[in-house]
C-alpha cells in the first residue's frame, strides 16, 4: 500500500454522508484543425451546466503524463489505487474474464485464449481462426467443455466463450494440491509460421511458476488435441495468464459502505476487485438511476457507470457522444434530487472522437459539494475545467478529495 | 532525508540575499453559496494588489489533495520538509510544549496530559475534570510539581500547566542512565466508566519501550495517589507520548541564517524544531515588524508568522479576517522598505470561514523576486491564484523556489 492510501485509511472517518461517482467512460475530447468543438463544448446540458456554475471544476490524469490507460486502470485510479503499480495490475485473463462476468476465485490461474488455424505441419496461419463468428465460438467451447468434464488432470479447468475467436480458461488447484502460480509465458507466439508455444513459466518466475506450468500443460495439450478435427479452429493461443489481484477494499480501507452500478460487467468486475458491492443494474443511465433510488440508504459511496460516451469515442462518432452526454443531462435531475453530499462527474479516461481509442489526455473533473470551491466555471468542458479550481491532478487523487468532501478525514497532525 | 530535499541541499550555495516569507496562518477561504466572497477577495488591499501585479502568483497544497494539515505539518511542509513523512511527525505531546513555550531536549519524552475524574472505585466519570478551569489547573500542577522534587524516581519529571484541565509532563533520563523510548501507549482509555490505563509499551514497539514504560509508570502512579484527595482532579490521563524529531536544520541544510519572527509560542516551537533562530516578538504585526527592522542585518531568510487569519477563520469570522487582511496590507509598505530580494506571502493551510476549521484547499502563494514571471493576475486572491505562473505544488516545494528566487541554487548538471 502506498503512503498516501495508508495515509487516507488513517485519518478516515465513518459518517453517513453519500458520495456518488458518476464515471462518463470515455468523456474527454479533443479540439482539432479537423473537430474544432468536443462533444461537451456541443452537447447542450442546461442541467450540467447549472451544476458546473455551483461546482469546482479541474482534471484528472489517470496514469501518469503521457499514459493512456485501459479500462482497468482508468477505473482503478478512480478508486484510489496508483494504477501503474505492480501491486495492482490486473491482468489481460483476469480482466477478461471479469468482462465476460465471471466470478473468479482468488486460486485461480486465468487466461485470455484465441482460437486460432494451424496447417499440416502444426505451424500458425491464421491466429484468429478466420475470426470465427460467435456462435462457432459458442460450440467449439461447449465441446471443450465436455472434454474437460471427461479428463481428469492434476487442475480443475473451465472454458468460458468470449466474443468470436476469443475465450478464457479458468484453472484451479484440486482441493489439497498446492496453489498455482500465474507467471506463465504466453503460448501465442504472436506471428505466423511457427508452432504455438508450449506452456511454461515466465522468464525470470520462480520454482513455483515451472510447477504450475508442468500441472497446466497437459491440460492444454488435451484441449489442443481434442481440436484437430476442427475445420479452421483448430488449435488454441493463450495469453495474460493471472490471478485476481489482491487488493484492499475501498469499503475497509476508508470505512465506506461502497457500492457499483454499471451495466457492463468489466466495470463490475474491477468494481468488485476493489471491494465494491455490486448492484444489478442495466445499461442505459435511466435504469442505473431506477437501481440508484431503490438502493439509496444502503450504501455511502456509489459508482456509477455510463458508457455511451466511450464507445462514440471509440467509433469517431462526435454526434453520439453529444447524443448520450444530453441524455444524461436530461436525466441527471433525478440524481440531484436525492441529494448527494459530495457529486463528482468525470471519465476514466478520454476518448476523443478524431482518435477512435482511449487517449492519455487529462479528463475533465466536476466535484460539488458543501465545501467545494465555487470557481468561475460556467460549463462542464474540457477548456473550462483547465481553470477550475482543482488543478490537474491524478485520477488516484480522487478519492482522497471525495473523502473530504464528505468530512471523513481527520486532520493530519496538531 | 527525501531525494528533493538532499538535492537541493547539495546545489545550495550562500549569498547575501534576503528572504521574507510571510505566513497568514489559513488565509486561503472559500466562494461557496453562502459566502459568495473569500476574505482575499473582499478585503481592500492596494498594496499587495499592487505587489501582486508584479510578482507570480500560484496556489501550494500542504499535505496532499484533500489532506487536512494541523499547524505543525502545514508549517514544516513550508520549510521545505514532506509533511506526512513518518521522520518529520512532530508527537502531540511535543506539539503540546512547544505550544506552551517549553524548551524540550532531545532526550526528552512529552505527554499532553488532562486531568480527569473518577469515581470510588477508579472508574472515569469526566475525562476532563468537568472542564477545570485553568487557575485550578495551575494549583494542581505546582501541588504535583513539589510531589515531583520529593521523589527519588528512575527519570526527571517536570510538570507545566497549559490551558484549563491540560498539562504537560517531560520525562528525562538521568545522567547515566539508558536513554527514553517515546513508543508508549496513550493511558487515556478515550471512554467513561473504566479506569486510566498504565503507562505501558505501544502495540508493536520494540524492547526499549517496555524498559521505559517500566521506569516511568513508578513516577506517573505517585502523581496520580497525590491527586486522590481532590475534588474534580482525582486523576489524570496520558496521551501522545513523543520526542522532537530529529529534522535536519533549514540553516546546515540550505546554508541560510534562518530566524523566526512569530508572536505565538507554537509556531516558535515548530521554526525551531527546524533549526531556525527564535526571535523574541510580539503578536501583532506591527510589532513584528519592528523586530524584523532591528535584526534584518543578522539574518537572511526571515520566517514571519501572522495568526489573525486564522483565528478569524476559526471562529467564521470573514469580517474580522478581512480585517486582519486589511492590516497587514496597511503595514506591508514597511516590510518592502527593507527591499527583501525574496518575498513570498502565503499560508501553512486554508482555514475557511464558512469550516471554521483547517481545511485541504490549497492556499494562495504571491512570490515576488527579480526573477519572478510577471504574470496576469493583478490581485492576491485564491481566484487569480489558480491561474498564476507558479502553478498549484506541493507546499514543500516552495523553500526550492526561494533558494532558487534568491540565485542560491547552482545549476544541475552540465
Amino acid at each position: 500500500m502506498g503512503r498516501r492510501m495508508a495515509l487516507l485509511s488513517r485519518l478516515a472517518q465513518p459518517n453517513e454522508r453519500r458520495i456518488v461517482l458518476l464515471v462518463l467512460d470515455g468523456v474527454g475530447d479533443l479540439r482539432t484543425d479537423a473537430q474544432p468543438r468536443t462533444a461537451l463544448d456541443e452537447a447542450r446540458t442546461p442541467n450540467l451546466d447549472r451544476l458546473a456554475a455551483r461546482s469546482s471544476l479541474g482534471r484528472l490524469v489517470p496514469a501518469g503524463t503521457g499514459i493512456t490507460p485501459g479500462s482497468g486502470p482508468g477505473h482503478l485510479a478512480l478508486f484510489g489505487y496508483e494504477p501503474t503499480s505492480p501491486d495492482v495490475d490486473i491482468g489481460r485473463g483476469v480482466l477478461e474474464a471479469l468482462g465476460l462476468g465471471l466470478d473468479i476465485s482468488p486460486d485461480a490461474v486465468v487466461a485470455r485464449g484465441n482460437f486460432a488455424t494451424v496447417d499440416g505441419e502444426g505451424l500458425l496461419t491464421d491466429r484468429r481462426a478466420g475470426r470465427l463468428p460467435g456462435a462457432e465460438g459458442r460450440r467449439i467451447c461447449a465441446r471443450l467443455a465436455r472434454r474437460i468434464e471427461a479428463a481428469g488432470d492434476g487442475v480443475e479447468v473451465e472454458i468460458h466463450p468470449g466474443e468470436a475467436y476469443r475465450f478464457v480458461l479458468l484453472f484451479r488447484p484440486r482441493a489439497g494440491t498446492p496453489a498455482l502460480d500465474a507467471e506463465l509465458a504466453d503460448t501465442d507466439p504472436q506471428r505466423l509460421g511457427v508452432a504455438a508455444l508450449p506452456v511454461q513459466a515466465a522468464a525470470g518466475a520462480g520454482e513455483a511458476a515451472g510447477r504450475t506450468a508442468a500441472r497446466i500443460a497437459p491440460a492444454v495439450a488435451a484441449l489442443q488435441a481434442e481440436l484437430r478435427d476442427e475445420d479452421r479452429a483448430n488449435t488454441l493461443l493463450l495469453r495474460g495468464f493471472s490471478k485476481l489481484p489482491a487488493l484492499p477494499g475501498v469499503g475497509e480501507l476508508y470505512r465506506l459502505r461502497a457500492a457499483a452500478l454499471a451495466g457492463y460487467p468489466l466495470y463490475r468486475g474491477v468494481a468488485k476487485v476493489c471491494g465494491m458491492e455490486i448492484v444489478d443494474c442495466g445499461k442505459s443511465f435511466g435504469e442505473t438511476l431506477d437501481r440508484l433510488e431503490e438502493r439509496w440508504s444502503d450504501f455511502d459511496y456509489f459508482f456509477l457507470h455510463v458508457k455511451g460516451t466511450d464507445m462514440a469515442g471509440e467509433d469517431g462518432d462526435l454526434a453520439a457522444k453529444v447524443g448520450t452526454l444530453e441524455s444524461v443531462d436530461a436525466l441527471l435531475p433525478r440524481l440531484l434530487d436525492l441529494g448527494p453530499d459530495v457529486l463528482a462527474i468525470t471519465g476514466d479516461h478520454s476518448t476523443p472522437a478524431p482518435m477512435e481509442a482511449h487517449s492519455w489526455h487529462p479528463v475533465p473533473l466536476l466535484l460539488r459539494s458543501e465545501t467545494c470551491f465555487v470557481d468561475e466555471c460556467s460549463r462542464f468542458t474540457e477548456v473550462e475545467a483547465i481553470r477550475g479550481a482543482l488543478g490537474t491532478i491524478p485520477s488516484s487523487d480522487l478519492m482522497g478529495l471525495l473523502l473530504a468532501h464528505s468530512a471523513r478525514l481527520a486532520k493530519c497532525g496538531a
